[in-house]
C-alpha cells in the first residue's frame, strides 16, 4: 500500500515522498522500516523522532521537518485502525451466499448478495436486504425486515415482526423482540398481558452482544438511527433511545423510559420506567435514574444528581465518621460552658 | 368480532348494543368507528365521550349513559390485550410439527401435538410433553423432562437431566443447568467442584431472555410455581425462588439462597448467598441484600434497610455537605464563647 | 465402589476395613448402610455417631474410634463430590464423535477423539485439539485454535482468529471475540473503530454462562490461566484478568483495565476503563472502582476504599439523621450561652 492509497483511504494529506510504500503497521515504538505508525498525541513527539517506520499518520496541525512520509489527518488513531483494516482483509473474512445448511423458508424474501451461514433460519415471510450477512446460528422471525449491509452475527435470535434498518450490526447472543415482562396480578398469581408490538432497530445502529431488547406491548421499542449499544444492555419494552445514545454495558433501562438525542449511560446505569431523559444528558456509571431528566449535563449517584452535588456529598460522606466523633466533643464543651455560665451566675 | 363474543373472552357484561362489532382496536384517541378501546382510569373520561370507538372497554364500577357499546370487566387494560390478542393471530403464528432439520434423539419420547424448529436439538432420553413448542436452535439436554403447553424460544439451551413444568415459558438465549460456580482452592489453584444436581423449573414460570439459572451441586435449584423473571438475571447454583416471586431485569442472586412466597426484586438487586428472604419482602432497585430478612416489608439501599429509613439517610446525605459548615461554625463560636467565660473568669 | 478405589480417588487414607463398599452416597443424617458420606466440619461430629454410613470421609486430622470405614482426606466435603461423580457417570454423559448434522468446513482441523455436536458450526482453518468436546450449535469462526480437553457447551459463540487453551471450560450462551465498543464522534455521528484483534483464554480458565469477553481493538483480550468466570459477566477489549483470579457473576470490567493473579471481583463489581488493580486485591459486591489499586487488601463501596473506612462510613451515615437533629440542638444551646454571656456583659 502506497502512500496515496493510503492518503486517500482516511482522507489525508501527504508531506513528503508520495511513493513509499508499507507492508503492515505497528506502534509507534515497535515499528520497522516498511511499517506504517502514528502520532496520535503530542506527548509522544520524541517517539516521532526515533520511529523507524517508514509512514505516520499525524495529527492535521503536525509541523516538523522529517525524512519519513507523514500523512495528515484528523484522527491519526482511528485513520491507523483503518489502514489496518485494509492491509489484513483475512482477518474479517465473512461468510458468502447462502449455505448448504442454512434454513430458509420459501416464502422468505432474500436479497442479492446475501450470505446466511449454516444452520441459520429464516423464518416465514422474513425479508433479507441485499449485502446483508447473517452468520450461522442465527435466527430471523416470521415477517421480520432485515435491512441492507446488516452483520448479524452468530446465534443472534430476532423474533417475529420486527424492523431492523441498514448498516445494523448485532452481535452474537443478542436477542431482539423477546416478549415484554408484563403481567397483572389476581389473587397473589400473575397472568401473562400478551406482547402484541415489535421492535424498530433504525439504520446504523450497532448492539453488543448477550443485549436484550424486548418487543413493545403495543407499537414498538425503538432504537433511533446511530445509537451504540454495548454488551449485557437490558432494553424493555416500549423503550425508546435517541439518535446517536450511548448505551454502556450492563444497563437496565425498564418499560416506557425515552432517551433523547446524544443521551450517554455509562456502565450498569438503571433507570426507572415511564420516565424521560432530555437530549444531551451523561449519567455515570451505577447511576440510578428515578425521575425524569430535563437538563442536559452530568449526573451521578444512586439516586441520581448533578455530578457536582452527589461528588459534594460523597466527600461529605467521608469526612461523616470525623464529624461525628466532633460533634460529641462539641455537646461535652456546651455542657461545661453551660456549667461555667451556671457558676457564674451564682 | 361481535360484543358478545368479547364479552365471553374478558368475562365482562355489556351494556348497549350485544350485536355492536368491531374488526380491530386502537387507543382511545385513535380509535375510529368499527374499533375496540378501553378506559383504564377515570381521568381519561373526557376522552370517553369523544372517542369514536364502537366497543369501550371500562371498569365495573364504571357508569354513564351512552350510544356506545360498554362491556363492563375487572381489568380493561388488560382485557384489551386479550382481545387485541384474539383479533390478531397473525402476530403469534408458532411453529407446527417437527421440522424436517430438528435433530431429535431417537430415544428421546416425544408428545402429541408438539412442535421442534429447525436446528433445535433434542439429546437422548429427553421427554416433551403434548402440545409443547420448542423453537428453532434451543437444545434440550439428555434426560431432562419438559411439561405440557411449554414454550421454548429460539437459541435456548436447556442442559441434561433438568425439569421443565408445564405451560412454562421460556425465552431466547436463557441457559437452564450450566454448572454452578463452584470450586476449591489449593495452594491458590481453584479445582472445580462437579455440579451433580439439577434445575427444577414449576408451572407457569415464565423465563426472560439470557437469563442464567444454574444446576445445584446436589439436589435441585428451584423456580416455584408462578415465579416471573426478567431477562439478564444471574440465578446461582441451590438458589430456591417461591411462588409467584416476581425478579427483575438484572438482579443477581448468589448460591443456596432462598426466597420466599410473593417477593419482588426490583431491577439490579444483588442478593449474597445462603439466606432467607421471607414472604411478601420487596426489595428496591439496586438494593444490596447481604442477611436474612424476616419480615415483610419494603427495604432498599446498600445494604438494604426498611425503606423508611434508607430514605431518611438519603436525604440527610444531601444535607450533609451544609452540615459540616454548620459543625466548623459552632466550633468557632463554642471557643470564642471559652474565651468570653475565660475573660469572665479573670 | 470400595474403600481402597475411594482413597485412591480423593488421595486419602483408609482407617478401618480396605474392603467396605458402597453403591452410592448421601448427606450424613439420610445416609444408609452402603452408603458414603462426608463430615467436613467438627460441629457435626454428633451426627458421625449415628449415621448410618458405612463409609465417611473425615478430615484429615479427625481422629475417633469407630466401626466405620474412615478415610482421611485434605478437604471431604470435594472429596465426597468427586466420589458421586464417580458413581454417577449417567449425570455427565457428553456426546461422542462428530454428528452427522455438524458442520465442519473441509479446511478445519479435527484431532482425535473430538466430539462436535449436531448443528454445531466449525469454520474455515478452525484447529480443535484431541479429547475436546463441542457441543450442539457453538459457533468456531474461522483460524480459531481450541486446545485439548476442552469443553464448549451448546449455543455457544467464538468468533475468529481466537485462541482457547487447554481443559478450558465454556458455559452456554457466552460470547467470545465479538467486537470491542469501539468509535469515534465526528459532528455527534459515530463511526466503528475495526476491532482487529483477537482473544486469548489460557489454560484450565472456566467460563459461565451468557459471559461477553470482547476482542481487542489491536493485540489480545486475555484471560488467564486458572482464572475463574462466572455467568453474565462483561469483559471489554483489551482487559487482562490475572492469573486464577475471581469474577463473580455480572461484573462489568472496562476496556484494557489489567487485572493481577488472584485478584477477586465480587458480584455486580464494576470498574473502569485503563485502570490496573493489584495481585490479591478483593472487591466487595457492587463495589465500583474508578482507579488504580495498588495494594493488596479488601476493597468495598462506590468508589470502592478499603474495607473498614467503608464500613466506618456505612455506620456512620446510619446515624447522620440523628446526628443533624443533635447539630440543630447544639445550635440553640450556642445561641442561648451567647445570651447568657452578653447578659453577663451588661
Amino acid at each position: 500500500m502506497d502512500a496515496r492509497e493510503i492518503a486517500r483511504l482516511v482522507d489525508g494529506t501527504i508531506v513528503g515522498d508520495e511513493t513509499a510504500s508499507i507492508s503492515d503497521g505497528a506502534g509507534i515504538k515497535e515499528a520497522d522500516s516498511g511499517h506504517i505508525t502514528f502520532l496520535a498525541n503530542t506527548k509522544y513527539t520524541p517517539l516521532f523522532e526515533s520511529t523507524k517506520a517508514s509512514i505516520v499518520l499525524v495529527p492535521e496541525d503536525f509541523f516538523r521537518r522529517s525524512d519519513k512520509t507523514l500523512i495528515l489527518t484528523k484522527d491519526p488513531s482511528y485513520s491507523f485502525s483503518r489502514v489496518m483494516e485494509a492491509l489484513h482483509p483475512e482477518l474479517q473474512i465473512h461468510p458468502q451466499g447462502v449455505h448448504a445448511n442454512a434454513v430458509v423458508h420459501e416464502s422468505a424474501v432474500v436479497g442479492d448478495n446475501v450470505a446466511i451461514g449454516a444452520c441459520a433460519v429464516i423464518e416465514a415471510n422474513a425479508a433479507i436486504g441485499n449485502n446483508t450477512i447473517i452468520y450461522a446460528g442465527a435466527y430471523i422471525g416470521h415477517n421480520t425486515r432485515i435491512g441492507k449491509n446488516v452483520l448479524i452475527y452468530p446465534n443472534v435470535t430476532i423474533r417475529e415482526w420486527c424492523e431492523i434498518g441498514d448498516r445494523v450490526i448485532i452481535h452474537s447472543g443478542t436477542v431482539i423482540g423477546a416478549d415484554g415482562f408484563g403481567f397483572v396480578t389476581e389473587n397473589g398469581q400473575h397472568k401473562k398481558i400478551p406482547q402484541l408490538g415489535s421492535v424498530l432497530i433504525e439504520d446504523d445502529v450497532e448492539i453488543g452482544s448477550n443485549v436484550s431488547i424486548d418487543r413493545a406491548r403495543f407499537d414498538k421499542t425503538i432504537i433511533r438511527k446511530g445509537a451504540m449499544i454495548d454488551n449485557l444492555v437490558q432494553i424493555a419494552h416500549n423503550v425508546i433511545i435517541g439518535e446517536n445514545s450511548i448505551v454502556v454495558s450492563q444497563v437496565g433501562i425498564s418499560g416506557s423510559t425515552e432517551l433523547g438525542k446524544n443521551v450517554v449511560l455509562a456502565g450498569k446505569v438503571g433507570v426507572v420506567g415511564h420516565i424521560k431523559i432530555a437530549d444531551n444528558v451523561v449519567v455515570g456509571a451505577k447511576g440510578g435514574v428515578r425521575k425524569d431528566i430535563t437538563e442536559p449535563g452530568q449526573y451521578w449517584g444512586v439516586p441520581v444528581k448533578p455530578i457536582r452535588q452527589d461528588m459534594k456529598e460523597k466527600a461529605a460522606l467521608q469526612k461523616l465518621p470525623d464529624a461525628l466523633k466532633k460533634i460529641r466533643r462539641l455537646e461535652k464543651e456546651i455542657n461545661e460552658l453551660k456549667k461555667g455560665l451556671v457558676k457564674d451566675d451564682t
